[in-house]
């Protein structure tokens, strides 16, 4: 620290939103350059990008936890005034310093070295569905990972892994997820099992060729008709779709399209999309400061997740949609949305997380969670992984992988060192139930408003309870807060048990 | 300066590479940030990519000019060993590092400022053909900018112009261009005049509609065809074309398209292509340093309007490539290739600068130098310069805008603050005669070749000769070392002179 006359708090705030200022623009340049990187980069552009992400996030460590921003920020506590956005700032940004000041520098660097080593190598492993070559890159993310959660320390009421899922899901514990997970396991796997002992629901109508332009086009109506701006935000292609925002104003989402698998795209489209409208409805006043952010992972899953499945996997979504679509593909004329809504539903035990139904997909989820805990509490080496995945896989799914590039190798997370990233997907499933099913008790007719097309009163009710909330409060706050709920499985297991039993014509 | 112990060398050259890597990966991320801004950002991203890039910057600015920089800087220096590329990085960190350090930070921040300002402004009075609504902004622009010089310091052999030139083209003076433009107007004006006496040539094959896809079609062609490594680059579409070189195995233009103006793209691609195959063969050995750069824009310039121009406007070319362009579009077929070349060269008295031949181009430049050289000085104020500009426009080109927004508002050049730029264009434009004389004298059968679609045996001789010089001289040693002339209008006047004179059938 240098030595300062002392100051009042005003200038404590200078520094500190000059500090949030310049983090939050070079986040948004390095989102932009990995945006590119996915999008449009010509391949010999690899090796001067992973120059520029690292200059820039290293720039972005140094500017975090400069002694005058830990100065700054220690002054400007002192004199809080209540002010309730403001105290919500210092909260936040001390969250992020903290963190941030935690780790040598030297680690940061080590840990973006072995990411990079680690997708690598993964790609040809998978390639080659050599799970070998790629376990000595895993062992040494691995390695460095629990480095990395040691710097942080164990957070308050949790362990290792805990310091590394704080950094996806502020606040949530192995000792919450433990107990929600069991429940989740013990009422879906009877639920699997006679969903997928019924017949398969055709969807022969979805065979043949659908034009990728066709396609496009409609993912265009897509984005417009469930609220997301054009004038704030643009889709583009990549070979995985994801979704990036660089301010409320620039979000970009991707998308993919198979032309003998035309689902593929409509679902991509509304995963992203749903990110996307959650970006671009931040609150833009915090635009330069750290509350204009989703405050976790998993919140900003739920909203991607309620947007493909509460929304797009729902019959009045296809009563309003399947004509949209079929005029685009006559071949489709014919269909009525209750086939349609039946064949988007299919269950069935698979391997592939990516291509997993709503209701198994959660299952894809405990088994990751399970391995990579175990791993972090050095109960499983990496050498044993394939086998624990393997044995695991058939117990919950019911199906074991003959390869372990449709196993082990199917992810990219644990090649870029994510370990602690999983579980989020299923929170964001639970949340989105949750917050499907208060957004019906609360909006008078939003269903047959959705099968009018009509989506703004979904939209605004979201906008509302979430996401104008931006980083104000924690996740599970703002669950509460909009729904009366926390954290549970409850709503998910109403929503699958009622929508499936229906699907069914049986109660599950 | 911080006191360090006495070091060595080594210990010097770690702390400068290190420095150039960043500022290099910075501006890299930096010029990404501005192509996206032109190419595919939403409109509402504009607020935040504002702040992105002042942010980029001013770290560009700070690393740049750091003590332990300038220490490590004289260190090095004062330990030189002779090795040439060692001499020529610090020779070029030296000129780097002096003009950032001298300009304060507030002046770097006040012009980014006044820049923005000024072309919204300018914007909106070219649309309304309103001068004055523009005038006060780049009064203030003229003034940041005489400030800036005025930091900089009147360079060796100058005056304040000749600091902010020394920004675009290191080493030339207004002494030596004053001599150089007012030879080339006395022997354009009595050209310029002839050739306008006889007849115009016929293009109405260039009118009617001309498909946009099959334009764009023809431009990759064309980028492929003169060696642009569509590995390492891509081309876009944006409003105004440009070119930008993250990295030599990352160079993106782009181009525009008007159905009902053919040559438009073709020549938009092959200008921008010009700038993107001198990029991409840069020494890509000091892709972290300062060496893989152009040392001028003017030498830059030099290559666009070489395979635009001496290349893209010439008889063998249009041999090569009219049975290419005729086979997308049939409506040329019956067109020689000589009434084709012909018509792309066409010479007339226009207003515009870039929609304005190669031969009259040279005068609407030498209009802007006059014009804003007066400026520098003190001589012209803001409020006089559309008289000025439109007197003079009457006296060089033999036209007189009836309009400002086709007159002194048509450039965005001074809306960025940009002054001391446009005689880069000329020389760019002398420097590229100059070199392709010398390509032909030494390159056995270089037409014949361009006359095959052979373009590898220029794109080699200029590679060697050019390219792969990087920034280790400067650029007129540069063309002195690959053709034994230095800076001079006798090659171009050559050319005009012997080109013309053919088309027209007579001496000139």
């Amino acid at each position: 620290m240098s030595e300062t006359a002392p100051t009042h708090a005003g200038d404590a705030w200078e520094v500190l939103d000059r500090a949030m200022a310049d983090v939050r623009a070079l986040s948004g340049a390095s989102w932009l350059l990995q945006w590119d990187q996915e999008t449009y980069m010509p391949p010999r552009g690899a090796a001067a990008r992973g120059d520029q992400l690292a200059a820039i996030q290293g720039t972005l460590h140094e500017r975090l936890t400069a002694p005058a921003v830990a100065e700054a920020l220690a002054r400007a506590e002192a004199a809080a005034d209540g002010d309730p956005d403001r105290s919500a700032i210092l909260r936040a940004l001390r969250f992020d310093h903290d963190r941030a000041a935690r780790l040598p520098g030297d680690l940061v660097r080590a840990i973006a070295q072995a990411q990079t080593d680690g997708v690598e190598t993964w790609k040809e492993a998978r390639a080659g569905n050599d799970f070998r070559r790629f376990a000595p890159k895993l062992e040494r993310l691995v390695a460095l990972r629990r480095e990395q959660a040691d710097a942080y320390g164990v957070p308050p009421g949790g362990e290792r892994y805990d310091a590394l899922l704080e950094g996806y899901e502020p606040g949530m514990r192995v000792a919450r997820l433990e107990p929600i997970f069991a429940r989740l396991v013990s009422w879906l796997a009877p639920v699997v099992e006679r969903i997928t002992a019924a017949p398969r629901p055709d969807a022969s109508f979805l065979e043949g060729r659908f034009d990728a332009e066709a396609q496009w086009a409609f993912t265009l109506e897509l984005l417009e008709a469930i609220g997301f701006d054009g004038r704030s935000g643009r889709q583009d292609r990549s070979v995985h779709p994801f979704s990036l925002g660089l301010d409320p104003g620039d979000v970009r989402v991707t998308t993919r399209i198979f032309e003998r698998q035309p689902l593929s795209a409509i679902f991509s489209t509304l995963h992203e999309a749903g990110h996307g409208v959650y970006e671009q409805n931040l609150p833009a006043e915090h635009r330069r400061n750290v509350l204009c952010a989703a405050p976790s992972m998993g919140l900003h899953e739920s909203q991607s997740r309620l947007w493909e499945n509460l929304v797009g996997r729902s019959l009045p979504f296809w009563r309003a949609f399947l004509p949209r679509l079929a005029h685009r593909f006559p071949a489709l004329e014919g269909v009525s949305p209750e086939r349609f809504h039946r064949a988007v539903n299919r269950v069935e035990r698979s391997l592939v997380r990516v291509d997993s139904d709503e209701v198994t997909y959660n299952l894809h989820i405990v088994l990751r969670f399970e391995l990579e805990l175990a791993m972090l509490r050095g109960k499983l080496a990496v050498a044993g992984l394939p086998d624990a995945w393997n044995d695991r896989s058939q117990e919950l799914l019911g199906v074991r992988p003959a390869r372990d590039a449709e196993g082990v190798l199917q992810d990219i997370h644990w090649a870029q060192g994510e370990l602690g990233y999983f579980p989020t997907y299923t929170l964001g499933n639970l949340y989105s139930a949750t917050l499907f099913a208060a957004a019906r008790r609360d909006v008078d007719g939003l269903e047959e408003a959705i099968a009018r097309r009509e989506l703004a009163p979904l939209l605004n009710w979201l906008r509302q309870k979430v996401y104008r909330v931006g980083r104000r409060k924690d996740a599970e706050e703002i669950v509460r807060d909009a729904t009366g709920t926390g954290l549970t499985d409850r709503d998910f297991e109403a929503y699958v048990k009622e929508k499936y039993g229906a699907l069914a014509g049986a109660a599950l």
